[in-house]
């Protein structure tokens, strides 16, 4: 049940079944040359709408934009400040709480919100303490990637290059539910455009500089299977798509 | 072209030729028994996605949640205080800016933004006048239904009852994108649930209560004709459509 | 009955008999060679303070700074950042509620304070709608312009040039209240000066690149109607103040 | 010269000729039985007024609204949070900052607003100081009681029961100036109205209870003199007048 | 060499051979029966002193107060919210990047703080990334505890029952430092005390309630160990030292 | 009782028999040539330290960064925003409360805080005034130089060039403590280092610059005779440390 596309009576009625809301959140920031900008909240988003397709499961609208401002020297990366962030995921939840929702599942896709997202939880949390009340909701995050499984599968059918950004998973993902917007690029070693990117080094790595050449074939060659046709790309994301939905019921 | 589909090397392209972003924004919250809770974000997402189909516009993802917080009473209805709507703002345009772009257009759907959003402009000049510089970009809101020709088309298809809140014509633009999540409901008088909704007499009603008996009929016989088929429904959200495109080159 | 010429128990007793407090709110910038720079705050303090002289009306203090970072320009302008507005227009509100009033009515003088007004009200009610409970009371926004009868006013005395910014009628108020503050200049076409306007072609021009030939020429001899004498001005000036006085009695 | 009564262009003149800009700062807060609510606010305004006529002084709209939380149980009491008065008062400085303005003279009127006057000028210079630039104008604070001459003169006046809040000086100093609001009240012993006042015992005694008999008693007397007439009130506000004048030249 | 301890030349004289600086961090909570409060901010504190005994180290004041929200029903537990921990830590980094400084090494002693001190450091970041600007410093985040080395110490050490809240390493450390603190408590099962303890389920317990009576009977042998005398307890200790020592100077 | 060396249920037990609890608070700063950047908190953690060795106080944690960004120019300083200064005292304050704490003494070491501590407070008092609720608790300010006969026993023991910053006394405190941590420095006049060090010549001189020739003689006898040996220091010393000590349980 997508709550954007409900009525605020089917809402109240959901809410005498249940008290648990998911919202999908990620990030809109630079994938590499094939990944989309919107790779980290279109995946969660993708699962969680396949998800409630067979659960008894409400979906908030996704919060799409979240901490990438390492990633703002890529045009089309859009970010908010940590303070705002925390703001915002507030709202949203103080939003919720109004209407009787006890537990809000932040289901995330972008390993860099995850800080910023548990000091959201924690400031609301804050509040509550020093008022010596209870806060009458419980946040909880859950990385889609570390549901039970996803791990497995993608090491499965990624076992080279999977990475921690502009994985070949989330890629699947999002090639899975956007056929049409697969892209393709040449991999030839390329430089980053120079740009306000904090700290390059440390953690952030253009796709091509952090690529080996084995697995910027293994790349391409996925990209290749996914344009020959759903039927051999079909497997693969099915098999996530299948965890997605266990995963809201067992958990 | 949709920001979260293209690789920030296709935006770095579209750069090179344009320097205009359209953000679609609007508000998540109750519409009346038979309105989707998303309808004032979907509305302006819809048209703007539907332009670029027909122009070289690029549409950056949807800012979908806005100032509801009378509407709170009402389950689904998500909001964020004025103060985290402005900061949000400043961050997504602070963002695009750094990227060049030089204007910045906001496509809204909720009347109850308006005000915000023109205070989060006005920070986000403030910056820039109180350091004496250059903000180095515009921001400009146009309401969708303010868009050449709507008010027309929507005086002459809904000629009666159309209002300012859960309008037939919002509702006719979310049916035809999501013609699965039409909904029928009793319009029999029912009174609006108790809740902290703010001065509700001022410019809040519940939609059955807002009503005269003719426009409930109306809206019914409507809501009737879209069910009945694509094809009468077709032609008065297609004139919506076409108006939509042809604003955003010519503008 | 002004509060800042009362004392405590004063206002305890006032409060006895209503619970409305008016807070004339504008804004200090500059309008053009000859309008005062405290025009747009002086105005709507005048008004109120003309009225409480006939009617059992208690008229704050005066909130004499607001939104006018566009107008930094021009020496003499002093803005509040919006963030800055919404916080101290809540304190104001918070204060008087804690005496017990429940309307709050802003009497302001200033179209450029309208959004962030409005987004300050909201910034308050959303307080009271996250923690499920009422305000306590209510906020009302009024342009002194939008008065029943002052538009139809100023169309009749000044025809020609009315305009929005440093109109012919805020004028003729202020001239009314400080005669001795009536200003000259030269209306020959000169250049605003340079500065961290924003946007100076959108929304702001200079006053003199505004006006037509036309228009500067009634706007002089409206001046020099002032300076030749109180009786020839008094007619005018009186029929604006009659209006505002029969206004707050009657709404 | 009056800022609000002046135009943007004869402020530029007189930055030509001096940088410094004087704004009179107070607060709007219970006086007790006889003292005025805008006491704190007046005084510094009136001094100001006053002191222009004979110098070449420019002085800025009236900061209006202070630190008066703890008076928040008398009605009529409006006070800003710290963090709300450090807000507004930076955005003042900036705004007079960008027209080139190098001294912000804040002649107060409120022993409570010093502390927090002070944090706000702090949070000024932090922001050039984190940035290693100079800020570009200094921000001074002023007692007016504190003005060269003006203790002494309380003290010959006023012998006996000064005091630090609702004293007979500044007292006399509005009633120099708003004759017509003068007031009268009954000091036997009244309990003041319960309400949410900090720490009363500490910092805040209700005037009837602060006060000696004796000390009383010459309040009243000084009341009556006062409503005696003009003559015999004019010489002792006249030469708080004289001294206030005298300051701003010399110092 | 210890900042606090040091003249301002001396630091000057630090920063012509280095531009690193380490800031203790931690919190100040509910450490079970015989846990410190200070536990957390006092091991790091201790680490950083020892190490810079043996190394050209400049250790700041430590930062003493972090995330303890959900311990503020055990008396004693001091806590800043996520927004001001962020604001403080930014602070601080700011002042020590206008000596010079160019990495900013935070040694963190509390789990609870990693995501607000990683939010902490994006906000950091931001304003540079919107400003496209190098922010002219970088800042680290380690926990002692994942010091090359510690894990398999505390392994070898504390086989059973090390957990990571109150471990018996971290007790081990503030024992060594502060031996005339070392408590003793019955553990026999005890009530945690109510209180406004946020989600006690999820991730905190009583330490009472956690430990298994094995672990209790390892914990109270500990404790016994220590207070047996220092050449007992020392080569422990001593072990925990060396390896912190040795980090500084060859990570 | 020190507060970080103790465990909750000491506290606990703590809360029984008083609610008072002491917050020693100060800033970090260069203090010239030989004062350490420490000296501003070391000195009320000294004395409160002391203090609790012969009464039965409670006292948390030092507040070690306060209001120092006038003296960034001088490394080693660190400095809190005042907006971020009062945040965290209020965090600090609000977690004291929910204990059940009922007065908060900050025993502060730095002049330049004060302003900014009273404007803590009464944030902390205005959200209870706005909420017409009592606070609950208390907050005290003492400067330790105000304890009594602090001042007289400075006067005697250092007649000659006290001075308010970097003064013999607050020296002498640091040197009692830390013995070897006591500097020598050349004290022929040398200029301060240049930097964003804001209105330098109002409130802040270099120490070499501020002291006469005669006073910097006095410093360096001083210095002299702490360094010959303890016995002709301590009793200085130990008269300041009487005098704290006794404070504590008699006001």
């Amino acid at each position: 049940m997508l709550l954007h596309l409900s009525t605020w009576s089917e809402v109240e009625g959901f809410l005498s079944r249940s008290k648990t809301v998911v919202v999908p959140i990620g990030s809109n920031e630079q994938h590499g040359p094939t990944g989309l900008l919107g790779t980290d909240w279109l995946c969660p988003e993708i699962i969680a709408h396949e998800a409630q397709k067979s659960g008894d499961i409400l979906v908030a609208p996704t919060f799409n934009i979240g901490m990438a401002q390492h990633h703002l020297g890529f045009p089309g990366t859009i970010s908010l400040r940590p303070s705002t962030f925390i703001a915002a995921i507030g709202d949203w939840c103080r939003s919720l709480s109004v209407h009787g929702f006890e537990k809000i599942y932040f289901l995330n896709g972008h390993g860099g919100n995850v800080a910023s997202i548990e000091a959201a939880f924690s400031e609301l949390y804050a509040e509550a303490s020093f008022a010596r009340q209870p806060r009458g909701f419980a946040c909880k995050l859950k990385n889609w990637w570390e549901l039970k499984g996803v791990t497995a599968l993608a090491n499965s059918q990624f076992p080279v290059g999977h990475g921690s950004h502009a994985t070949p998973s989330e890629i699947a993902v999002t090639q899975w539910a956007y056929p049409d917007a697969i892209k393709t690029a040449n991999y030839a070693p390329q430089i980053a455009p120079t740009g306000p990117i904090r700290e390059a080094g440390d953690w952030f790595e253009g796709l091509s500089a952090r690529l080996t050449d084995k697995q910027k074939k293994l790349l391409r060659e996925f990209d290749a299977s996914i344009k020959e046709g759903g039927a051999k790309h079909s497997p693969q994301s099915k098999g996530f798509m299948d965890k997605m939905k266990g995963f809201f019921t067992t958990e």
